[in-house]
């Protein structure tokens, strides 16, 4: 029997903690060096995401400089700005929103900008030719691979979207055949919270998953066939797996 | 200290080990049910994935009805022919391209259609006002999530995008505003490939990380700033993880 090809209870439990503790972390960033070995870790998880027809499209932008983080927090000011005047109908929500903190350009040790290059190993890639976004798709993966791997390491990630991506292109010299997919906020943080931020300020809250489940096809919310899945679902948690102390660290 | 907070050693190394041995699988899918417990853990791992303004715009169709797959199969063949066609001045790769087994629609234990609702919560989503496509970005996160839950549960995912939007829709009863991101065919397999099928196949190998870095902005592979990262990016792998064999069960 190959045991590099089983898990343990405790690597298992140890994917599920950092999934149900992973954070999009915004206000706890702490001054604190991230060590060049955990960049080079995180980066490598992010490299082993699954890609479609193995084109691995992304490339990683480092990016510590003040003077560009500078002109990316006026354009995440711009654009949040804008984002703000299309509430201008609701002046509740309008009000929540401007009282969100809702990224840590400057704050964070370093930002990452994670592309799309639609070319590599292209034109033709296996498995994209029906669905194009496929390849975009594959970027995402890699950012939730690092997302992950910063969590396990006590590190905190902030996905800023509110940013056009003709500023990103612009600010960081990104050619028009790379796209931004995602820019990233990373650092030491104070804590990190227990629940999702836009919960615990009252913005939405968790739904819950036995109702976004549908059997053999869309609609279908019950099915015999699938009889006792659906109790389950409902008693899966997170609580187990968070409220359980390690004892090795 | 909140060592809740923390993570040990071994559980460092389950998200890792997670990473870096996930596969995309398509042939070695075996007869063996998925137990009900398990699959309900892996669609709440995909559940707390990050969204954009938490909208949570996903929803998980479950499949295992033998017509519905039948169609589906058919839907890839055709799909799968017109790919192969579009390699017709290339006749060596069309060869190769023919020898791949590509899904496991049928021999798989179950299939997953995870979607993306353009209208939940919305139209107003925090964060998906600059950039629209972040919305399906998230399901994307939620899919990468299932893959490494499915992955420590010793199950093996295999992502099929040679089917068209409109067959997904059309075959699924999906509608207009739902959008199929992923079509996943989920089941126990008889191993783990240790490197990619389409590495081992020799179609395309993985890339050097460290030649997809770079620093402050596009076409920047070299920065003093940065010194000391590249050597640590070059020297950064695989093997210490994969090797080590676990001791507890």
């Amino acid at each position: 029997m190959d045991n590099g090809n089983l898990f343990s209870q405790r690597e298992k439990d140890g994917l599920y903690k950092a999934i149900f503790s992973r954070r999009d972390v915004r206000s706890h960033f702490i001054k604190k060096k991230i060590p060049y070995s955990i960049i080079s870790r995180i980066l490598n998880a992010a490299h082993h995401a699954p890609s479609v027809g193995y084109s691995q499209p992304w490339n990683f932008i480092l990016i510590k400089d003040e003077k560009i983080r500078n002109q990316i927090k006026n354009a995440f000011v711009t654009a949040r700005d804008h984002s703000i005047s299309m509430l201008n109908s609701d002046s509740d929500r309008q009000e929540k929103y401007k009282k969100l903190k809702l990224e840590g350009i400057i704050e964070s040790d370093i930002n990452i900008c994670i592309t799309y290059d639609v070319t590599r190993f292209g034109p033709f890639i296996i498995g994209r030719t029906s669905i194009p976004e496929t390849g975009e798709y594959s970027v995402c993966c890699a950012v939730q691979n690092l997302w992950l791997a910063a969590r396990v390491e006590g590190i905190g990630v902030g996905w800023v979207s509110i940013i056009t991506i003709d500023d990103l292109r612009k600010i960081l010299s990104i050619p028009s055949h790379v796209k931004p997919i995602a820019y990233l906020c990373i650092g030491y943080v104070s804590n990190f919270s227990d629940v999702p931020d836009l919960e615990k300020s009252g913005w939405l809250r968790r739904m819950n998953l036995s109702n976004l489940i549908y059997y053999e096809r869309w609609g279908e919310a019950e099915s015999e066939s699938w009889s006792g899945l659906k109790e389950l679902i409902k008693g899966v948690g997170t609580k187990n797996i968070l409220t359980r102390k390690c004892d090795v660290i």
